[in-house]
């Protein structure tokens, strides 16, 4: 069965993507920490990031660099986290979350972001990509 | 001045270190959110983790895979979640949890281990770095 995060590659889940080569997505978590929480996935289906082979592992933590700073210079925040935890969907993601508080780091309290705002912040992180 | 983690680089604060090279350095977390959690610095003093260099960071990821594959190989566990916040102490640290549920990430829950166990958990894991 592919997981959730194979669906939204091939297309079948829509998502507000933010950045996209042949082997990763970055796109905006539906259940946002806050404002601008976004994961970077690779295409290829592995469960847990230290089963990644070296290359992939070393080009993911690249491809999350590139869209972290390309989200610290949309959201204003004390910084950006990161985070890959992985207990829930079997596929690799790192989690890029804007930090206001430490409590942005917990998965607990979540933010309602609207459609429109969702669609609008992931053209915003698109357009300061370099 | 020097933040903590310089005072242990330099040796002034103990710690019970798992990896070291010229640049970086693996030492387990004096309060851990779980058994073995580790934390991963670059002996560069740097407060946030999208200002290093790119060629630091992608050191310090490598580093971090590394110190990863040797303590999953020590903890029983269902996997290494990987963490950077810094909203606490202003030099990049990457956090490598052992993790057995969420709650081990989300940085409330702490436990107790002695100092006798932190020695030999610290010993066990450099040993089995590759």
């Amino acid at each position: 069965m592919p997981t959730l995060f194979t669906k939204i590659i091939n297309g079948e889940i829509p998502a507000y993507k933010v950045a996209e080569n042949d082997e990763f997505l970055a796109f905006l978590d539906i259940n946002p920490n806050s404002k601008g929480h976004t994961l970077c996935i690779p295409k290829k289906e592995v469960n847990k990031l230290f089963d990644l082979d070296e290359e992939t592992y070393d080009k993911l933590m690249k491809f999350s660099r590139k869209v972290a700073l390309a989200l610290r210079k949309t959201i204003p925040c004390k910084r950006i986290g990161m985070a890959v935890v992985g207990l829930e969907v079997p596929h690799v993601h790192v989690h890029l979350i804007p930090l206001h508080e430490m409590d942005d780091m917990r998965f607990e309290r979540k933010v309602k972001v609207s459609d429109e705002e969702m669609e609008e912040l992931s053209q915003r992180i698109q357009a300061n990509l370099s």
